[in-house]
């Protein structure tokens, strides 16, 4: 199936059926997720991949009691840098000279030119600006879900100042973005699957200027 | 090939070719992006596609002269809603539930739900929501190009009021917020195209909580 098949195939399954999503598959989303691209390679967040079933119940009622995160069988939680600093960025680029066989000083230009930038732009611009890369990844790893005739559902519907306390986040200088949660849609119970997936037209969402 | 290989196949290239993309290649693009799940299914958030060489010449100042806007031969540029509204989500859903031959009333309460957390957010916090929307779409754009074998290069390097100004975009109530130049790769003079795919490792970015 190419990817338009895949996007057809897959909907944001709102009821799951507990069964498992096999290591391989899980390690194939997130290897897709890993290869995400993002804004200057910066790729600022983490992903909390949890299948512990105990710590999934406590999420549960921090994300509007929505049973997907206890059906499905693991909970991606995208995790955003909560502010970029130009000690991070030298970070980066220091990993990508390095790996490159460059002079680590060949990126120095470009780092002022993003820090004169982000800088300005204050702290709830870089938490933004970081969600976007994580959103990035996070739809990488929904394509590979539907490649993998897994279901994946994005889930914003969560209080991000109870989860970032329940998994210790601010001490990590992260905020909790968006999650994903992997399993298998129950085609009996959930009365998403049966209704038509729909979109705006092509005439209502692009405009081509030839 | 699949996600992975297309994944691994793709860079963000700086310096493409002037060969031009078939326009059934874009059309497949367009396709998917518009196929892309956004939350609620809003799609807050217009594609502008622009072949227009005078056009692109204008904008190509406006993007830090980078040389893809011109050598590339479609720019999608993804505008999102200037701000929610209580209109536009009903607007929305009222489409949603007459596709799905649905009593119309159905999703009131979803409706006031979503809006008593999404109003006293405020605009800027609106606008960053749709441009999150958008990105995902912008994301499956970059793998349908990938799997069509079309280099698409994503750029967030350009000043958004001189766009927004140049394409009205004020008064159709949108803002730009993300491009991707989509062109072919020039193989000879590409700096890019030879250096290793830096990324973080899997103990960098992932933690597994079983």
């Amino acid at each position: 199936m190419n990817l338009i098949e895949n996007l057809k195939w897959r909907y944001a399954t709102k009821t799951m059926n507990g069964k498992s999503v096999p290591k391989e598959k899980v390690d194939y989303i997130l290897e897709a997720a890993r290869l995400a691209p993002s804004s200057s390679g910066l790729q600022p967040f983490h992903i909390f991949v949890i299948s512990n079933k105990a710590l999934r119940e406590k999420i549960k009622p921090i994300a509007l009691n929505q049973s997907q995160i206890t059906d499905a069988s693991h909970i991606l939680i995208f995790a955003t840098w909560d502010s970029y600093s130009l000690e991070k960025l030298e970070d980066v680029f220091h990993k990508t000279l390095t790996e490159r066989d460059l002079p680590l000083n060949k990126m120095d230009d470009y780092k002022k030119l993003i820090w004169s930038m982000y800088e300005p732009m204050g702290q709830d611009w870089h938490i933004h600006h970081a969600a976007k890369q994580a959103y990035i990844a996070m739809t990488i790893a929904l394509v590979a879900a539907a490649e993998q005739k897994v279901d994946a559902t994005p889930m914003e519907g969560f209080n991000s100042t109870d989860l970032d306390e329940l998994l210790c986040l601010e001490e990590k200088g992260l905020r909790s973005s968006v999650m994903v949660a992997l399993g298998y849609r129950d085609e009996q119970r959930d009365y998403l699957v049966k209704l038509k997936k729909v979109r705006k037209s092509k005439e209502e969402l692009i405009t081509e200027i030839k």
